[in-house]
């Protein structure tokens, strides 16, 4: 029955990165050994490293995974709602995983900065962001929502920034309570023009 | 002659936080061994640690110095002008400490992600920066240049996160050439209204 062992393996596969991405996210990458991925995964290293090829693979897979779960967000309500979903997270910590994903984002982050071979590999599977944010602009430009002024590839790399700022920022432990007001203003400045008061 | 002598404590002062600033960013705070402060700054431990208490007291003194020289050049220009001479200074390396800045500046974030006692101490001293964001906005504001249907601090705050953006994403060595519009937009955002087209 292959259809039920293609589930199987979905299944299967699904476990792995969940485990993993609650492993990265506590210990970091270096942090994050075999044994602890066991232990988070509830399989066996055979079992984990016959879906991934090493850790190196199972973490570009994890952090893919997570740029695509936010490019459809990002495809249905726009990076702002992203940012406002980060400012949620702490409230809803424990619940689900999603603190979690800042933990992976902020691995990824780091490994950029230090490891120039993690950098070219993530470069190949970074794309999907910036073509979902940019696709979201460009049908938002045609509904007339947004400032035809300034070229879609400014107002995505804008928006990029203001995530980027935001993640360093969460990163931190710094305050962002005062956060909601900078993001109406983030999410106004794409729009369509303002009246002149 | 006390007034010499102070003269002479300042220099050497000076010549510490040149030095020490240059280790830290190349080796990093935990690289920055009490050895390489010495090559550093060509001074020994003695005079070194007779100027600052010890190695931390040292880097806060730096980051502190950085945050106020940086709060100069936007009380007289902006915080704009501060990102867009970030974007200037990998032309500069080499030529004047610019780049340091950029390595304090990283240091700083990574210990505020990862020592809770550091950050205690940094909140105190860190205050400068946003103390003269939001006066050179009020100048503005007065002076007509800066919109006014948006509060002062929420403008603080927005060119605040978009500065720790583009801290991050230098800090990742992610290309940044095609950031001069996006500061263009940062900037406009803050202005007084456009006209409605």
């Amino acid at each position: 029955m292959p259809r039920v062992s293609q589930d199987h393996l979905d299944a299967r596969r699904r476990q792995i990165l969940d485990g993993a991405r609650a492993c990265f996210a506590r210990h970091g990458y270096e942090g994050a050994t075999v044994r602890r991925l066991e232990e988070a995964t509830g399989l066996s290293r055979g079992a984990i490293f016959h879906h991934f090829r090493d850790k190196e693979s199972l973490f570009l897979a994890l952090a893919e995974d997570d740029a695509l779960r936010m490019a459809d967000v990002v495809a249905e309500q726009g990076l702002v709602q992203v940012m406002r979903d980060l400012l949620e997270e702490p409230a809803k910590r424990d619940e689900e995983h999603a603190a979690d994903w800042l933990g992976t984002r902020l691995e990824v982050s780091r490994r950029l900065r230090t490891d120039p071979d993690f950098r070219a590999r993530w470069a190949e599977r970074s794309e999907q962001l910036t073509a979902a944010t940019r696709q979201r602009l460009l049908r938002q430009r045609e509904a007339g929502n947004l400032r035809d002024d300034v070229d879609v590839t400014v107002l995505t790399s804008f928006l990029e920034l203001v995530l980027e700022g935001l993640v360093s920022h969460l990163a931190m432990g710094l305050p962002a309570d005062d956060m909601e007001p900078v993001l109406d203003l983030v999410e106004e400045t794409v729009r369509r023009h303002r009246r002149s008061s």
